[in-house]
């Protein structure tokens, strides 16, 4: 394939492994995998999980849910506060699939029981230490009292609790994950235990990529909801969650100037083509990606070459010597992306290695 | 209008207001205004320009070159470094229009002299402080061998010196402002000077929004190319380029969850509403944007409420006690944003404040 300007390449075939080994993972374990498509925000790569049994998905908006109900699928669990102002969107929606909402506050909870048409499905947010959004999980009072709102109602289906350990991102190693994993599930298990007989089919979720990937035996959970895995990227690398080899998207840049001086080189690929989320070096620096060479089977391992420096349309990469040597104006790096979700969200479509485009979610 | 969803707003009498500020002050000092279309990256606010008189544009991809030039524009500058693996598009948009291209290499310059079917015009990067691209303004060896290419070739029309201080980013006031477009001028001046008797019409370019908006007497350029100033941002407003009140983008978003304890909100605003550009408060914390107050006639000036966190799609946000308490679940927030370029970039259209979808350049 000929490649011009920057471009997002997805390794379909990497891409696959990943969502088989998720998939097998779970499996053995008896857990229900519903991966957050929030990451590849695709159709098309939707229907690469669907074609390996996968029924019900995660998404991050209302907006997502309607954009993946139109492509068939008809269990969506929107993992984000529910948003009481798109009523009118949640009542269309709920007439054509079976949708899962998340909530953590009663106001919410009673206006969904004055305005629902139509049944959905309630998971309870728990704070398991990400202190993003969740009640905590001994906040007992505030739980019944939406609990009894729910009970209260017909058109409101108690599902289970539900949390996001986002406080992963922030550790390394198999270790440090592997505590925060242990923590969330015993206090959705004290959950399980203290609710069970009231609602005995109640389920508990939970969902990070990094947990999922590094977490030996998931059992302690009924559904786990990662989403970053199927690319995966340098942050989740860094967090020990992946191999440099597992990630499955590379940003293509064409080099459009070089200082020989310096072995830096300029390439087209800003902030509207990686997004900034960037990873610290071990002198305190920020970096906004690592290099790979481009081959005519996909890429090569990591390059000690950073992109250091990001503006809008332009990126700065500083090559090692060996590497800077065969580059010049024209030529085409290969970069990791720091974090894929982002990354896919600002470039708003993939190309495969065998040069098919792949859509997204319209914005 | 009904906000359901986050929306970014788009006060057009604002925006008006601050595209003939910029129009009228370069004017005053006999500049050409060629305003930089890579923030607003809309026909529709193109017009808007066009309607005050302005005929040429700057662009930062020939991708927008391509998406501007079919809304009927015909003279665009590509202020980023060639890309000569775009030959072909290069060729196709030089027949339709006058295509202004910036290089910095003689390798660019040779591709170009060897495979241009038409005629366009080059300007040579200079680097007057900011260091990421651009030849130093005292490269003569450098400049010369470009020039020789450019003279040798019948397609190529030399046209001048173009610089970018982005390093007025990094400054706040006027008086550091003004201190490095002083440095600036003196550096094109010299140019000028020197390359005059051999080129009589060379001009010479420069155009950050911090400077165009800070420096009072601009008449010592041929031409400049600010962007950012059609809608301003926070980064502006904190290096002095504008006032808070002439920022005329806000993004509005539902609050989905409240805690009284902290006077803390969620909203459904994160990373691919706002990006994930930040300015560092007192504290040395990170923030991402500053809360307005939504009104039937746009929004307040800003109130002491910060954009604090940032996920995918969540934003925490710290609220003032007296703002706190009319916040409820349900209310829709405003926010100004930290970087409007990117935070257009990543939402995709605006919704002006008589609720006309304003659309951008596809993805």
């Amino acid at each position: 394939m000929k490649l011009i300007e920057p471009t997002l390449l997805l390794d379909k075939n990497k891409c696959l492994q990943n969502i088989k080994r998720m998939l097998k993972k779970a499996n053995q374990h008896d857990v229900r995998l519903r991966p957050h498509f929030k990451t590849a925000q695709s159709w098309e790569v939707g229907r690469w999980y669907r074609e390996q049994g996968v029924s019900g998905i995660t998404v991050s908006s209302l907006k997502m849910a309607e954009y993946f109900a139109k492509d068939g699928w008809t269990d969506i669990t929107v993992a984000f506060p529910v948003n009481i102002l798109e009523i009118g969107r949640i009542n269309q929606l709920a007439q054509q699939i079976r949708l899962n909402l998340l909530v953590m506050n009663v106001d919410s909870v009673l206006y969904l029981a004055d305005h629902l048409k139509k049944g959905v499905d309630i998971y309870i947010d728990i704070d398991t230490g990400y202190h993003r959004t969740g009640l905590p999980a001994d906040d007992y009072e505030h739980i019944d009292r939406i609990l009894a709102c729910i009970r209260a109602s017909d058109k409101l289906h108690f599902r289970g609790f539900l949390t996001h350990d986002g406080h992963t991102y922030q550790v390394k190693g198999k270790e440090a994950v592997n505590k925060i994993y242990q923590q969330s599930v015993s206090l959705l298990h004290g959950l399980k235990q203290k609710y069970r007989p009231q609602w005995p089919e109640l389920e508990v979720s939970l969902g990070d990529t990094p947990s999922c990937s590094l977490v030996e035996d998931l059992s302690g959970v009924d559904e786990i909801r990662p989403g970053n895995f199927v690319f995966y990227d340098l942050m989740q690398a860094t967090i020990g969650s992946c191999t440099a080899e597992q990630i499955a998207v590379v940003m293509a840049c064409p080099v459009v100037t070089k200082n020989e001086a310096t072995n830096t080189v300029v390439i087209h690929g800003g902030a509207v083509h990686f997004s900034k989320d960037f990873l610290i070096d071990e002198e305190g620096k920020p970096y906004y990606g690592q290099m790979v060479l481009l081959t005519d089977e996909g890429w090569t391992e990591p390059v000690e070459g950073y992109l250091v420096a990001l503006s809008q349309e332009h990126g700065t990469v500083q090559l090692p010597e060996d590497v800077a040597e065969s580059v010049q104006v024209g030529s085409v790096l290969g970069v990791l992306p720091v974090h894929s979700c982002l990354t896919a969200d600002v470039m708003g479509h993939y190309f495969t290695l065998e040069d098919e485009k792949i859509e997204m979610m319209p914005k």
